[in-house]
């Protein structure tokens, strides 16, 4: 098989933010969804959060190995097993909260992506199967993690 | 911006099951990565639980609708509201539990994807910014939702 080609469903409106405000979840973002895709997200708003899978288009530079791999006191892994966005595929994934929905508009905090990122998908959160809602909360993080979180949940 | 394009990083592989049986999270499935990607899996095994993102190549329909709307007792929603695998782009997400790991060979607990899927991307779990671990568990779902599942967390 092939690449996959997917389709943009919408994008990310926002202020130009710098770095550091991009890591503000208290910012309040839109997903501005294209019309002809508008009607699949009536609903949505009754979930108070979605996951939203979109496309860092600005990165322009991936690797295998993890940013910090050979900094000293962390160890050397790989890309995957870490958030930094230069994944083979960036693809972005973030967990946000709904604040408002007016029409193909939908305001979110929490989202890690800037002005003009493509959206590709949105999914309700949580998981669910037949019965059952899936929300992990007993979970295993890497010591070095461990050691730059505060390991509150 | 035309559409996305996606490489395959590896594939599903696991026994032909039942639709019954995709859905039994105690089943085990590998992700088998492809050799030049594998070096960025280094270090994914001390997470006991990681994000798949993956292409549901089976599916050769989409809808904006949900697949139950107009069902009675069930409110006409769009396809964005439901975990429903015919969203405009196919893609999959599952949170999944690690249960080892052989070098480039993943296996995996919880995986809703059946044997050949093209895996795009892996994500580490818990979502992370610099100090913090972020797990949601204070949410809303729809009524609808509420009354298919237990709403145990």
């Amino acid at each position: 098989m092939n690449n996959i080609e997917c389709k943009i469903i919408g994008y990310v409106k926002r202020p130009k933010l710098s770095d550091e405000e991009i890591k503000d979840h208290s910012l309040v973002s839109e997903l501005e969804i294209l019309p002809e895709f508008s009607r699949g997200f009536i609903g949505i708003d009754e979930f108070s959060h979605i996951y939203v899978v979109f496309w860092m288009h600005g990165i322009t530079r991936t690797s295998l190995n993890a940013p910090f791999s050979g900094s000293p006191g962390m160890p050397s892994i790989g890309v995957f097993a870490t958030r930094a966005p230069i994944h083979p595929n960036p693809i972005g994934l973030s967990l946000v909260e709904i604040v408002g929905k007016e029409d193909n508009r939908i305001r979110v905090k929490g989202l890690d992506a800037i002005d003009g990122t493509p959206i590709l998908d949105v999914k309700p959160y949580p998981y669910w199967t037949d019965s059952n809602l899936q929300v992990v909360t007993d979970f295993k993080i890497p010591n070095w993690l461990s050691k730059i979180t505060n390991k509150s949940k």
